[in-house]
């Protein structure tokens, strides 16, 4: 629904001198004391859909709701601040509830540096809500936008992708201090976090900036969660289906001109490997080479909102 | 069940060099380029308790839930700058829904200034949920707080109570505009908005402010709809009763040192009347003095979250 709503809603938003909108990218940028690098965003989890709370202890869902815009900040390579928790619990058993969402957020706040600046909690007899806001500081080299890639960088992803349904989407480390790090010792054209699916997500940074991507599947990263899914046969999936369509994977897809993409390859300077897995072209749209060297349009799938 | 859980989470956040909480006050308040003035606050609506979509038109609670967030800012004379939207939609109907939630904000947000700065949009199987984070930036002269309050300072209120379950609570005007130009133009001590109750809400500046509170009965604004709740006899409370106690008045009380308690009252500035209905004392705890001068101690009542 999300997409169809936002091409309603952009028409309506008068345009602003303060704000750069959180529409395209994944937060807004706001000017504050006529610097604009507040960065602002909020991201709204539901008891059934983004955790299961007979399945899971509420503190990792607290965790993954603070983690998820954590994954926003990092897209755009800004450093955490503070965040506002809004939470909605059922009126039984709601305050202990309450109390495991926060003790599953707190650690991962404190690790970031994110102060919890406010909250409001109320409860209700409709299952969990949690809504966070976060607020992060752009760097003096600026945030990073989805839509700065240019053909021929490299696209440089961090980590393996697939078959986080299987416990990473709940437990990822948000890619803040490899964002940070990489954009202050690289020279990054463009990034997104992997929210919704390597292949949709990329196929975003292309439309974005005005081009297309060309994905060598030989080389995308295929995490073990992706095999063992596979080997599962739930679906009928190969473990890359799974690397290209599986949302969650919260990790960086990022537009780097090739020398700069070399360079951070050889580096490795992050605890998490970094891999080129092709390149932004000026045909549109999204395209895979495989292992046999084989060219084909590919059809961007994930997680639509 | 807040305040109960508001003392458990004051005893697990790390001390912040950065942000003065928003655990006291009606907002935080953040430090951004080395000045305290980033107020930020969060209020999540849900139908059934702050609004019920099965009587009233989805718009007055998309403009609800952002009034709300505005009467913060009012409270601690801050200027709206920008807003972030999280919506939780029903699946069926949820497209047509989210359009009328922003069809009733939008209009408020223009008036006040308000960009819309983010959101995140959801559907799933339960009710309606409006999550609104406020920013807001305190003027020159710094955000108003609850614990400013003076023994001798006089007890302002702009409107009246009373009632506002009868419509007003959907369709309050937030006092934004009159709390800025009375901060600007006359010394304020303490403030705050009446969320939960006029008795409630004066109390808490009491407490904050290490003192308490005389209310003059025979002054306090009673509303047409307080006197209407009274006649038709649902509770057996009076109208000053429901001026007392009921909430979502989102009127202001202020704490004004007397001379310029009188010349407000005098200069009535506002397009909406101030009066002065009591006085801030030694003596701790809220008391009451009625028509015929007898002087009591009134137990504060509103709405407990």
């Amino acid at each position: 629904m999300e997409s169809e709503f936002l091409d309603w809603l952009r028409q309506r938003l008068p345009a602003s001198p303060l704000a750069e909108l959180g529409l395209v990218d994944d937060a807004a940028m706001l000017r504050w004391h006529d610097r604009s690098d507040l960065m602002a965003t909020v991201d709204v989890l539901t008891d059934g859909v983004d955790f299961r709370l007979d399945e899971v202890d509420p503190r990792r869902a607290g965790r993954k709701a603070l983690a998820v815009n954590l994954s926003d900040a990092a897209a755009m390579a800004c450093r955490p601040v503070a965040a506002l928790v809004g939470l909605v619990v059922p009126r039984i058993g709601g305050l202990r509830l309450a109390q495991e969402i926060y003790e599953g957020l707190l650690p991962l706040a404190e690790r970031y540096g994110v102060t919890i600046a406010g909250g409001d909690t109320n409860s209700w007899d409709g299952p969990l809500v949690i809504s966070i806001t976060l607020l992060a500081q752009a760097t003096p080299r600026g945030p990073l936008r989805r839509s700065g890639a240019v053909v021929g960088d490299m696209i440089v992803v961090t980590g393996a992708f697939g078959g986080s349904i299987l416990g990473r989407h709940l437990d990822f480390e948000p890619r803040v201090h490899e964002a940070l790090l990489l954009h202050e010792r690289y020279e990054l054209h463009a990034g997104i976090d992997t929210s919704d699916g390597l292949s949709l997500d990329l196929a975003r940074v292309a439309a974005a900036s005005g081009c297309g991507a060309e994905l060598d599947l030989a080389r995308v990263p295929v995490a073990p969660a992706a095999h063992e899914l596979a080997q599962k046969q739930v679906d009928g999936n190969s473990a890359l289906d799974h690397a290209l369509a599986d949302g969650e994977d919260f990790e960086l897809i990022l537009a780097v001109p090739p020398e700069e993409a070399r360079r951070m390859q050889r580096e490795q300077p992050l605890g998490v490997p970094l891999a080129i897995v092709g390149q932004f072209i000026a045909e549109p749209g999204l395209w895979q080479v495989d292992a046999g060297g084989r060219r084909d349009q590919l059809v961007p799938r994930g997680y639509e909102h």
